[in-house]
């Protein structure tokens, strides 16, 4: 009999392979007096400089292989291996203590790590995963343990592991790990990210995994719905080929859509685009037909940077995205710092409810010094294509008329400067606190169009932090009342015969797309890989359909007879 | 010319006197090397002695002129300043380090003080002050610095400081003491609290008071308006004898109305109920004429203990309320603990956002071994008078269900066990999640009431912490979102004829009161002081222009216009 297992499935595809069970090997190390000094110093200085050479093999391999951004992530690691201070605490700690390297290299960067778990931001918290990854590196550097290598890896396997490293992933060739399963791991982890990267299916927070499948043990693996089947039947194997062959065709048939306009089987024509973080993820936006980018988020030219960006650097940024897309809109969201996205180089006020708190909009009206450098960027940008100027967390009238005055502001001195703008850059906003859906018919008087940011309406509509795994239960995107909400929305913008987009998660959403279509949404902004599915099914569907539907959904109670309306929907399709 | 200013207006009535300017004495504790290290235990030893008996005196004064709850401070207190491990660190500092006592008893107080005043969380930051109450007055005794009693004050002053702890508020004698103004402060701090609970006017967040008026010089204080008048011309003084006269013929005018009925101008029967923390509030709620209690914070119960309270604990509690109120409506809401509410016998999980975590109905339906004594309690209470069931924090139909299931298990239970308990005991919901209100017509189907909760409503709506300083422009109850909200709740309700109640602060809210009245409100809960205000203004308006003013509020878009509005309208009353 076989034996099935569910997890989190975090990267598309199936796969039925081999298993290569990576047991995290237990290194002991224990602390013994030492008489040299200098020896275990110098061990300790090989060490570093083995690792920072692994790392620039790994960055300039994961740039060619996964681009830039994905890169970064090893210049990150570079630094903590060169970081001078925690070098000369371990070396304080040798000839202090008269400790081994190993040892000392374990203290020390345990102090570091365990500060950086223990914040509460996310952000921080990451940062202490790449700490365990460098330090693990180096100690075992110090005692010569070979450090396994995955892209030696020659045979088609499926990686079972504890978690997989940022490093560690890096290394996959698709060619050879078909998928990989981890015990640990969300759809937002490091693992999961790099996995849609590169394409490998993966199913994640399995629990048990090392220690249900034997290494060497053919099991199969589906990402996209987190199943995992062990001691596979006959029947197995062949459901599972079916599956991979259905999944080859869907993405042959898909392809066919790249060059194809958004529309749906009645000819109304939508937008599909794709949410952004930085210019280097405009490529694979055109590589998948996107029809323009619905969300640029800008705070990355701000957390990736020692300094607030000057108006020079946030111009070339703006400009280079905008000159790729070659006039298709490009909405770019002004700073939404704070809450869980922080600057190193800044401090923010401490706040019990960092997501209720001081942050996008209320940041940059509070501070127009900082404000003031990205609306000129972005006016100076305009000038070049089709821009959207976009503020986050809107939540009143005052502030959209406040924020928008200053754009006007900044638009008069680039007059009295003569430096050139788009005149008629269109000026919007995030629906993403429940009080600007309510009042969606008010606020479009004002703004020229709108983004529903499903994930922070969701919060804060169901008062749950989706970081909070007590709460993420209440996580619910066809929850009726979001529904809802997200139908006030749209119809208060065509009250103003303005034009509503989404760029929450929900936007690429196979299951919420025929209620979205029903709701009238004009514009669907996801991520880059999700567009050619959403215009595929889209072309599938008729408006009066989707319309009935929604009007359905709108009147059920719960979102598990939403979703189970939508897949009696959808099954039909 | 007189002088102007504005503060946080904290208690009402006017006040015109002599300005009694308390300078925090600045202490100056110089560290000094001891030889006789028994010599300063002993001072040490006196000065505990000493303060745990002021403490005592503090209690029962308190208790004769305020009850029981507020005594409770100085029990705490007691217990701070009897803590035999500050004690011995104390006394290890002096026999380590040979210093004097009170810059021991300082600078291990201060490690408290601040461990505490670091703490993101309000419960703890406001034991931050009592630490730093009790500390100063050992210390004084320690010095044999007079401590300042407040309670020999003999003539008519105004108070003047920087702030004034629990223990010195507890000393004011309204006779002399007319009122006070300090720099700090807000509207619910502990200062406000007793200013309310002792009827002395009171404005507070003055900033710089202590230094804009001179001991011994005649001022003026608004404790509605938050309005401070130095350099009184006569005009002035005359302007402040009329309003203090106006204050005292309003309240014997509100007096009237301890005895009658809730009715609008044309005769529609309202409720006036009161807002409860413990039964010792019952009394005041019945000399200020409440129709019932809309809601008793039961988490109160829970947090001044040192262990969950057992069914049989709570039973007498909710027993003596209803009791008392003998056939009057009281509505208890379960337990509404986690967020900013924390127990000292219980470790809620570290949360990133707790006010969007793991609290209320989330913790009880997840805990139902905690929730069982609680809904037991009720059921058996329910037999002595009228009760209703609420349950916090609903998001979602199921949680409601669930809760309701649970409900119909423990009355299955108290069935077999053939204990008595109200058979038709209504179970109803707060609605202060923004999903709930818009939901409100499907929910209703289910709960027999709904109590608005605007406090948590408001704040989720808007995405803004009112605790957090750099938001609170945000807390707007009357922004027309949330009176579309409000709108939304009480027109699902009536849909399925339920009745729909309020018991967040704007039930309290003169300006709101027209609005509510309009937009059908049924049943309004405050603090007990505020009941008879609100009912004279309700004999003064008649539903329709109410409904006429709501619908036009409803049409507005900002919170100033809603208030110019009301205010307008009120002018005419």
């Amino acid at each position: 009999m076989s034996k099935k297992m569910r997890g989190i499935g975090a990267s598309e595809g199936v796969a039925v392979a081999k298993a290569l069970v990576l047991k995290e090997e237990q290194i002991i190390i224990k602390k013994h007096a030492i008489s040299d000094v200098e020896a275990e110093i110098t061990k300790l200085d090989n060490a570093i400089v083995k690792a920072v050479a692994d790392l620039n093999g790994l960055k300039e391999s994961t740039l060619v292989k996964l681009g830039e951004e994905k890169a970064a992530i090893f210049e990150a690691h570079k630094d903590i291996a060169a970081d001078p201070a925690i070098k000369e605490e371990i070396e304080t700690m040798i000839k202090k203590d008269h400790v081994n390297a190993e040892f000392a290299a374990q203290t020390i960067t345990n102090n570091y790590y365990e500060m950086f778990a223990a914040m509460e931001d996310h952000y921080f918290q990451e940062r202490s995963a790449d700490i365990k990854d460098v330090a693990s590196r180096i100690i075992k550097h110090i005692m010569g343990i070979k450090i396994v290598d995955l892209s030696t890896i020659s045979e088609e396997v499926i990686l079972v592991a504890e978690d997989l490293t940022p490093s560690q992933t890096a290394q996959l060739d698709k060619k050879f790990v078909k998928g990989f399963a981890t015990n640990v791991g969300g759809r937002t982890s490091h693992a999961a990210i790099m996995a849609r990267s590169l394409e490998i299916p993966a199913v994640l927070a399995l629990k048990t995994i090392t220690e249900d499948v034997k290494d060497g043990e053919v099991f199969a693996l589906n990402g996209a719905t987190g199943e995992i089947v062990l001691d596979l039947s006959a029947e197995n194997i062949k459901e599972y080929e079916s599956l991979a062959k259905e999944f080859a065709n869907m993405k042959a048939e898909l392809s066919k859509f790249k060059e194809l306009p958004s529309l749906t089987k009645d000819g109304a024509e939508k937008l599909i685009e794709a949410n952004i973080g930085s210019p280097l993820d405009v490529e694979s936006v055109l590589e998948n037909g996107g029809e323009g980018i619905g969300l640029f988020r800008s705070e990355f030219l701000y957390m990736d940077n020692d300094h607030f960006p000057t108006e020079d650097e946030q111009f070339e940024s703006y400009k280079k995205v905008i000159d790729a897309m070659n006039g298709k809109l490009v909405v770019i969201r002004t700073l939404d710092i704070g809450g869980d996205k922080k600057l190193s180089y800044f401090e923010f006020p401490h706040e019990m409810n960092p997501f209720l708190g001081y942050r996008a909009i209320r940041f940059t009206l509070d501070r127009k010094d900082i404000f003031r450098d990205q609306i000129r960027a972005l006016l100076r940008a305009s000038a070049f294509g089709e821009l959207g100027i976009m503020f986050p967390m809107i939540a009143t009238i005052d502030e959209f008329k406040n924020a928008k005055a200053f754009v006007e502001e900044c638009k008069a001195e680039l007059d009295k400067e003569k430096i050139a703008y788009d005149k008629n850059v269109q000026v919007g906003m995030m629906v993403e606190i429940p009080a600007a859906a309510i009042s969606a018919d008010k606020f479009s008087k004002y703004a020229d169009f709108f983004s529903i940011g499903t994930n922070d309406l969701i919060q804060y509509s169901m008062a749950a932090d989706r970081m909070s795994e007590n709460v993420t239960y209440l996580y619910q995107p066809t929850n009726p009342s979001i529904l809802r909400l997200i139908k006030m929305t749209i119809e208060g913008a065509h009250k103003n015969n303005r034009w509503v987009g989404m760029c929450g998660e929900m936007a690429g959403d196979i299951q919420a797309l025929p209620l979205l279509l029903g709701m009238g949404l004009d514009a669907f902004s996801m991520s880059a890989t999700s567009m050619l599915r959403a215009r595929s099914l889209m072309s599938k569907i008729e408006i009066k359909e989707a319309e009935e539907l929604a009007n359905k959904a709108l009147d059920l109670e719960t979102s598990e007879e939403v979703l189970a309306l939508v897949d009696e929907f959808l099954a039909a399709k």
